[in-house]
């Protein structure tokens, strides 16, 4: 057999499942040893990389993504005037599971990223309490903790209008991210200050130079609420709030604020810039609602997505994700013919509430134009509306709470695009 | 007031559950905002990071953590003759919850991280198969996914001998993290190939300079057994087998073979290097112990753990991690006092098979020395055993699958040690 025989020659290629080759008979086996390699360009005989030794170990001792992985990156929302008043997308279309490592979840900044040193941070806790505190980190740390693993959600993450055919769901659903968080129960800490009958509203304060500062009810405080120093085990990241964050669980990603300083119990809400020249929902009335917390149950495909490309018709996976503020994801129906006719997705085990559920369905592509959508129902029975439906109620004249159905278009070429 | 008072004039301290300082009256409000500041050099005044604009958005695209973590890293466990032959551990004196962030993953390497270009990786499968087949990544992403939180942990993870006093939980337990991992079920690629009827045993053989290779039963192949391709969400890293491996939930480490690059079904196992020079326990009569692929039940003490520091008497939260081979945790038991009491810990929920669970207990250390020690217990019943009874059973000349209770020993001055 010739050395530069050419591979067409060798390995007869048959379409299975997703196009895996087949070696036909005597060729395959003598092709799959080392000592019976017939051409060191084939790719069943020994790579340059198995012929010398690799990096090593520790290179560095921080871990760092492969090279071959440089794409997979946090991109811009849109165009801003300033780099530290801006937000930054999760690429889920390069995504797999429901965790997003730290390095790539997803930014929202008003005055960018103050540099904390951790010993001198402090959290003060006054208002209508008992006896105000002023904790530590070592304080926080030695309280009772929690890990949950929840996703976060930026009120304003997909757009009600301004999307381009050309969208990946980087730029429609990338302000919004999953990790494992842990902490204190805030209600712990609450109790540890005694709370006074009168105290109905909780402002928190973040420490960067915009003073980022929401209200948050008590009955969430009391609820779900945690102050958070961990993310996906490691100290939280400069970015996501290093030292100290609020978690807010299903509450928009607003409310959970970052490098938290303060803590003050009122009788009623504080009507921050952030909650009434921002993060407020206009009407079609032109009333405005306010204290809109939830994030109401949402789904998008993440593959096939927009910017992605299917090579050829056969078997393909559709995979995406579902999540609700309310708790648990209970369906996700996937269409394929944007939404005349629906089949139930498998949802991956374990399902947690306030906490991305990835969906998967079995599909085979006729090469014929198809629209792909998702549908998500949560454990409220609430059901993803289509675009229609919600701008039916909401009008178009709102920067947030943007739910509804997302479609992809796979045109017969194989290329994905979003319909706007 | 004046603009230079001493900050212990002003806040009396007062001892609570974690020592946070009480803020007496009407000093704690005039100290509260940036008007009233009295004196920049005090906590509750706003701090150098508020007066000035954070760093920028996207600084870098790819996040890091925080430059006041830079000691939260992976370490050798040993001294190697090469950098390529080694192996290093996760810092689990630093973290939190059960998720391993990627860029902490322990490493084992036996010829170094190659650097493979996922466009040139194949997967061949052969052997007794009906149909030989050669897979690209294309090929083994279109397939059906799963995604699973699993534990993946070195055999020779936790020493038999040669531990000191000075040793951390990094040194003793920190060949053991936890990720989310995507995969193909192998069972879905070992039937696309056909398996013939005498196929018992597969060989799974890596793309590093070492051809690491091991044989693996078919019964655990067609069973939860995965071809990975991604970890927390991304694609694995280059020090984790980017871009294939294999994982098999609950198996010693080393047969999760890493850079996979061949599967090969035979009637018996190969008895390759790997699996008859390395990882077999030598047992007190003589016989090595082959094939012992479970990691059995096991459980540490993360904090407090080895070269921590408890400043003084008062409430701590005792927290670890307990992960068995054969399924779900169902019990974790804390001793104070060297295992001659015992109270039952608080699992951290949800409870996934193979996978790390949290556990906690609220303690109040009175300042005299202690003894602290885990024991878990499995869905099967099986109890974590003393030190005194595995060398009863296996000796001391094994090197691999020791998982007895660790002690930790607080002194009376709150330093944490390792007892030997």
């Amino acid at each position: 057999m010739s050395r530069r025989k050419p591979e067409k020659t060798r390995i007869a290629r048959r379409k299975l499942l997703t196009g895996g080759v087949v070696l036909a008979g005597g060729a395959a086996s003598a092709a799959l040893t080392a000592a019976r390699a017939v051409d060191d360009n084939l790719p069943p005989h020994l790579p340059a990389w198995m012929k010398e030794q690799g990096a090593p170990f520790l290179s560095p001792p921080y871990g760092q993504p492969s090279p071959f992985e440089k794409n997979v990156i946090r991109r811009p929302r849109a165009p801003t005037p300033t780099t530290t008043a801006a937000a930054s997308m999760t690429p889920w279309q390069n995504l797999h599971g429901i965790i997003t490592p730290n390095g790539l979840h997803f930014e929202r900044h008003h005055a960018g990223v103050p540099a904390i040193d951790p010993d001198q941070h402090r959290l003060i806790l006054h208002g209508l309490v008992k006896r105000p505190l002023i904790f530590t980190m070592d304080d926080i740390v030695r309280f009772p903790s929690e890990s949950h693993i929840y996703f976060l959600e930026c009120s304003g993450n997909s757009f009600w209008t301004g999307n381009t055919p050309q969208s990946t769901v980087q730029h429609t659903h990338g302000e919004m991210s999953c990790c494992e968080w842990t902490g204190v129960r805030l209600s712990t800490v609450l109790h540890e200050a005694g709370l006074d009958p009168q105290a109905k509203w909780m402002l928190a304060e973040g420490a960067d130079a915009a003073g980022m500062a929401r209200s948050v009810p008590i009955t969430k405080a009391l609820d779900d609420a945690l102050i958070v120093y961990a993310q996906n085990g490691e100290r939280l990241r400069p970015e996501q709030g290093y030292p100290l964050r609020l978690f807010l669980p299903g509450y928009e990603g607003n409310t959970n604020v970052k490098w938290l300083r303060r803590l003050k119990l009122g009788d009623q809400p504080f009507q921050t810039r952030d909650e009434t020249s921002k993060y407020t929902d206009l009407m079609p009335d032109g009333a405005a609602r306010q204290f809109t917390f939830v994030m109401e149950a949402k789904s998008v495909i993440t593959f096939p997505s927009g910017g992605q490309f299917l090579r050829e018709k056969g078997f393909y996976e559709i995979s995406g994700l579902a999540w609700s503020g309310r708790g648990r994801i209970t369906r996700v129906d996937v269409s394929t013919d944007a939404g005349t006719t629906w089949k139930e997705a498998r949802l991956q085990q374990p399902i947690l509430a306030k906490c991305l559920t990835r969906f998967r369905l079995s599909w085979n592509w006729d090469g014929t134009p198809a629209y792909l959508q998702s549908r998500t129902v949560d454990e409220t029975g609430y059901v993803q509306p289509t675009r229609a439906q919600l701008v039916d109620v909401r009008g178009l004249h709102s920067d947030y709470h943007y739910n509804a159905i997302q479609t992809w278009q796979i045109a017969q070429d194989g290329t994905v695009s979003n319909v706007v």
